[in-house]
């Protein structure tokens, strides 16, 4: 079993990493738990990308240790991919779910079903302590729904469908989700990608 | 007097980039001019400094000749940077600038003045037949007013007022707006980088 130390202190993400990499004998440690003083990085990339890497540089930088860091939001069409890498403090600094969903839901009032195309995105980052890193995107896409429906996930789930369902993903259950999410996607790229970095696996997978 | 080609086909941009430049001794030929072939080139970046620095090889590789690439927009903080890169295609890929402002008006409806704040940007690319390039970002910072007010400029200037004026971009004159705007800041820039690139001024400025 590996330790890999999360960037993240968002305990959803954690678990839904945590759901995927356990099929690869690695245990996820959020950076609470590894001991790393509690500070903000500030998300200030313009893409997930640039947000991804920068989360896993800092806390690696910290630990010495792999790091994992997902950064992801959600991209509606219409708003020209907006919020985007906003996603989490769309409705302001001081914001909470409700208050992004309610403001999503005000910006898209009135449109039809075929206008609230959308997709979440995931940029999973696999730090080392050499610096190197894998980086894997994932993308699922959906639409936008009038009414939150759903009690799972986080975020934008109550308002999110995925593509060839009925139902939000704050209306699947975990596994549903893990199946076919943004994060999971970005996960099995990045399961790839690290079976091709040679050495990484002895004896792990 | 140095000759550049504009990677743009926008007559707009490509008059307040030669008012600009022609203060360095370049005159500044537009693609056509230069005989490149009619092609679409496909602004599919997720930032303005990926958009102009595409546009920028792309063209150079054609003419082998100094090229530069402007890719520019608004970015609403209400929107969490919307349009941004999908600032000229906002209402869809059959769009124009009224469409795209009456879009922008209607998801910014009720808003106080102070939640209308934005800033335009502007990532000017200039790329030497070496491959090397120059690539120079400016901002203007504004808000959006409730209606399209003034005749010049284009795009979305008949909504913006930059800070410490009363005025839209579309109500100042040309020297106005170049003296303050993104596009200038982005050119300002440029010209430090370009001093400081050896050799390039020799007997030119």
């Amino acid at each position: 079993m590996k330790t890999i130390i999360a960037a993240s202190s968002n305990a959803h993400k954690i678990k839904e990493i945590q759901a995927i990499m356990s099929k690869f004998r690695m245990q996820v440690v959020s950076r609470d738990e590894a001991g790393v003083p509690a500070f903000e990085i500030e998300e200030d990339g313009e893409t997930f990308e640039e947000n991804s890497l920068k989360k896993a540089s800092e806390i690696m930088k910290i630990t010495g240790q792999i790091t994992i860091a997902d950064d992801s939001g959600l991209m509606v069409d219409y708003l020209g991919g907006a919020p985007g890498v906003y996603s989490a403090r769309f409705a302001g600094e001081e914001c909470d779910d409700t208050k992004n969903n309610n403001k999503l839901l005000t910006l898209l009032k009135g449109l039809s079903p075929k206008e609230k195309t959308a997709k979440f995105v995931s940029v999973i980052t696999l730090m080392f302590p050499d610096g190197t890193a894998i980086v894997a995107r994932g993308e699922c896409k959906g639409r936008i729904i009038d009414t939150p429906t759903g009690e799972n996930g986080f975020g934008y789930d109550p308002l999110f469908v995925p593509d060839g369902y009925d139902k939000t993903f704050a209306q699947l259950s975990e596994d549903e989700k893990n199946a076919i999410s943004h994060r999971a996607k970005a996960l099995e790229k990045l399961e790839i990608l690290l079976r091709e970095r040679e050495g990484f696996n002895e004896g792990n997978c």
